[in-house]
């Protein structure tokens, strides 16, 4: 069930979706949060309009957010952004005088009310 | 005021959006929940960088997130959430061989800092 | 580490989205809420596939979700969401004839699974 969304700036274009994807996957299917593999479903989208800031100066950014069903523990949680920022961390470009920022959220999600089947 | 998002991974394409998008609004103002039919908004986005868990084999997903404001029933959030799955078991393209996953969530927005009006 | 997304209906383009991206974080940046201006980060998704309602006629939206960290007054967010609206009210285009929507939307991330570094 879990959902990660990578967003990047278009300014560190090319990334590294592919081996991303991969690595992503590998490090969060690790964790015993997650019971099944083929429950992870991962995306990368570019964001190619957008502004950080206020001042001048090139600036892009890489924000995960990963879904995950309510319940789990603070320490599961931050476990489970620590996997994924390990990966970007790793993975992002970082252009020559730019400020790259990593961010990773967790998020809960309702669980009473979320369906998840196979068609 | 209800924001509904449908992601598709780009492998299910091509996804009858046209007809979807008619049958989702038809369905969720169907619902005595959303009292104004022009409140809803809908949107299809199609996901071309995608993995779902570690192992080999084609598989792909589409997601649909409901986003209210906070203050409904666990029943009415349950039946929202199946209307939504009921268009989406019906439409989704399932190619042969290929393992498709099918996902509904609920999201409660803030209520007190929601701001909604026509321009 | 505020996040800010500005989705909008494609009937709405040519949408000014390089002076709303630059109106959008002056505002948010003016407010005390906001302590380092390089942690805003504003992006436009531009939205081709999407319904509003059920009726026919033609009808647009624009709707900006700003995510926080969890903390803030309700007074701070209606706050936030205010100053967001503002300059989308302003600069949303308004096509003759055309229902035109705006949202703001507020939400808490939390606060200890968050990660944010340089790169």
């Amino acid at each position: 069930m879990p959902h990660l969304t990578v967003e990047y700036s278009a300014n560190l274009a090319p990334f590294p979706e592919r081996k991303a994807l991969g690595e992503l996957n590998e490090a969060l299917c690790a964790s015993p949060e997650v019971q099944t593999e083929a429950d992870l479903k991962t995306r990368f989208v570019c964001q190619s309009s957008f502004a950080v800031g206020t001042e001048s100066g090139p600036r892009g950014f890489v924000h995960a957010q990963l879904r995950l069903l309510a319940g789990r523990t603070p320490e599961a949680k931050q476990d489970l952004a620590e996997r994924v920022a390990t990966v970007l961390r790793r993975r992002t470009p970082k252009p020559e005088g730019m400020l790259v920022q990593l961010s990773v959220e967790i998020v809960d999600m309702d669980r009473p009310s979320y369906i998840k089947e196979r068609l």
